[in-house]
């Protein structure tokens, strides 16, 4: 395998901004010639598959500014500086939808575009849910809802559910559900 | 349903990158008050999920500078300036692998990121390939890779692949391929 490695020359922040920073770098490619590389600088997020114990998963539907339009996602939230990411997890399904968890299950990384972003999103699954109350937070306007994770599944195969993190997580849960019953998918 | 929709006021172009431009807008809320929404701008992107007939899947490995680490991914790449999305990924796949397919299907949209990132990654399965000769862009440093889609559900989902489109196109492909075998998984 050959070494593929890009060597950092030097590092520039172009632009710093609400969410996202902007860094170009000068760097050496892997045969030794120049190239510049811009990423896009985030701090991480967390979503969370919320089961309910009949078999609902829990989702949250908003105006997505980017697109445009409305966006039906799993509850998710950005880290702050240096919190662990299931702690964030928790503290974004309560606030997004009022439910605590009994037990969690990572379900590994998701890098949402990584030919320019360095964001981490850490997706789980979480168990044993308790309903408390939701508290957004003032600028977030939201609608839960709860959908069959069968549904769910169906949603995401049929183009429905669009949020690459929706899709990723919703099939892993499923075609983990499935294989613990004994039925490798 | 409550309406959720957001109103843009002003709209500002502060960064014009090299693959991305960031966008600073001021809008207002659901319930008119104002707010301020940063949107990285993206031309848009496809991957493709390319099977053999024995049921191998086509990746390409290379070194994603956001992250300082090889990433194991479907091919993709980003369209041109109003490029038809199918035609992009014919283009990607046969520069990437050397790979031309005789049917796709089309696999739904992936928004990587919808918070602030406006990119679209259109998603399609290729099937029926002929292998003909790799011709990657010169500052292109990437392996090509045959995984069994059976290996490949396995590594998404013990978190070994961590690029999302990849997660999520793998996974529709494997629970499609799985429902028209009429095992509904």
């Amino acid at each position: 395998m050959m070494d593929l490695t890009e060597k950092t020359l030097e590092s520039a922040a172009v632009y710093r901004g609400l969410i996202v920073n902007v860094r170009r770098d000068k760097a050496l490619l892997p045969d030794g010639r120049p190239c510049e590389r811009e990423v896009v600088e985030h701090s991480g997020a967390v979503a969370l598959a919320a089961l309910t114990d009949n078999g609902e998963l829990l989702f949250v539907r908003q105006f997505r500014y980017p697109y445009g339009e409305t966006v039906l996602e799993l509850p998710a939230g950005k880290l702050e500086a240096g919190e662990d990411p299931l702690e964030a997890g928790k503290r974004e399904l309560l606030e997004e939808t009022g439910t605590s968890a009994a037990r969690y299950t990572d379900l590994g990384l998701y890098y949402p575009s990584p030919g320019y972003c360095a964001e981490v999103i850490h997706l789980f699954a979480a168990f044993g849910l308790t309903f408390t109350g939701a508290s957004p937070d003032e600028d977030e306007f939201l609608e839960t809802e709860r959908v069959a994770l069968t549904k769910a599944v169906d949603m995401v195969l049929s183009g429905e559910i669009r949020d690459g993190k929706t899709q990723a997580a919703v099939l892993k849960l499923a075609m983990l559900l499935e294989r613990e019953r004994g039925n490798p998918a």
